[in-house]
């Protein structure tokens, strides 16, 4: 049986999320139905991260088993065609019988945007944050630098009552500035329900001055949520790659 | 009496152009109703040049004159308020009475933007035209020298009847590649109807190795628009700045 390989790029605006749900259209649902009605089997597609709404892709990776036979590329073509234009499949690749989207997977990078300007902007309001506080770029760097490593990420993603485990391990965080712009970019070999987010909240709140740059080193021992910033719109953020 | 400028950057996706119009939404309107609420005056605004359906603008420029005391800075924050996220007033300024913003205009700076790509993009996918040919940009370049300058662009517009003056002043055709982005920056005095487009579907041609490098020579001079390449896509299409 074959095991295909899909990259996918989609603006999240219109969507409820990656993930399949009752009453609402997710990327998961609309990618499905596209598929199937290509090869003609009722596939399940796996991806390699749940997307919130209004988070969108650059590089998005899902994989399905199939018995079909339409080459790689031909099935790139046409699943395109069943898709709506925010939703494109940018590779199709055939896979070792072992691999899933989500658990070969060894890492995650997201990529968060805010434009740092006190004005709105029309041509690009659907992908970033717009923050109109100065922000002190060094400070948030020196911040960032706390993140990095195997830390318990628990004030860092919403509150639950369960036991699991909220340890991660930032592999990268990088501040990049162009222009108005600030790029956000975390690697991670997991990521907590609205983590990158959250960690972009409390990094402004530092750059901004209104919280101290230790703060994080607290965070990270105490694991009280609520002494961590405000979670940044889902709007800013994109997953832009899976590494395996 | 004041005569205020304003500064606007707009997605043209969803309306019908820069031009009031019946049975259709227009920027021009959409812009108006905000001012008239904010200013309480039937003002008439008016813009520097009419952009196409679904052409973009980053710097559009209008005027309007009125009676109202509200400070510029104040005006700017109140209009944005009333206007939807895809019209944002840049700036706000007070001018000299005799200020128009189209016939005081000296040029005018648009940029068309081509993914040379034989995908398409989901995230960029309303600003601009997927091309998926090979392109040989040398020969483009070299096309659009000889459209620099003073001439006759009765070939570069649309098939009218009537006997106006298609002569214009091409200050400036700039093509910049980055990754797989093309942009065509052109500056004039002033453009026919769909001339930019036109231009650009042309040296489309050319690139692509079906149109020869001098055609353009021959279109200057015989003024048949059925020599022309297609007129690009209106997705493609951004009004970067107003000179004055």
């Amino acid at each position: 049986m074959r095991n295909v390989r899909l990259t996918i790029e989609y603006e999240g605006t219109n969507y409820a999320g990656w993930q399949w749900q009752k009453n609402a259209i997710s990327v998961q649902e609309t990618l499905t139905h596209a598929v199937r009605t290509v090869i003609r089997e009722e596939v399940e597609i796996h991806g390699a991260g749940r997307t919130d709404a209004g988070v969108h892709a650059l590089g998005q990776v899902a994989n399905f088993k199939t018995y079909s036979a339409i080459p790689a590329k031909q099935l790139l073509r046409a699943i395109n065609f069943h898709l709506p234009q925010d939703i494109t499949i940018k590779d199709v690749a055939d896979m070792e019988e072992g691999f899933h989207a989500r658990y070969s997977a060894t890492s995650k990078v997201y990529r968060y945007t805010v434009l740092n300007d006190w004005l709105r902007t029309s041509l690009n309001r659907n992908f970033c944050y717009v923050y109109g506080f100065p922000l002190d770029l060094s400070k948030m760097m020196t911040a960032a630098q706390y993140l990095i490593g195997t830390h318990d990420f628990t004030s860092f993603t919403t509150k639950a009552l369960d036991n699991k485990d909220r340890i991660r391990t930032i592999k990268n965080l990088e501040i990049q500035k162009e222009g108005k712009y600030i790029y956000f970019v975390v690697e991670a070999n997991g990521f907590l329900y609205k983590m990158v987010r959250t960690i972009v909240g409390t990094l402004l709140e530092i750059g901004r001055g209104k919280m101290d740059v230790y703060l994080i080193r607290k965070l990270l021992e105490t694991g009280n949520r609520d002494d961590a910033g405000p979670t940044a719109p889902a709007k800013g953020l994109c997953m832009k790659e899976v590494k395996y």
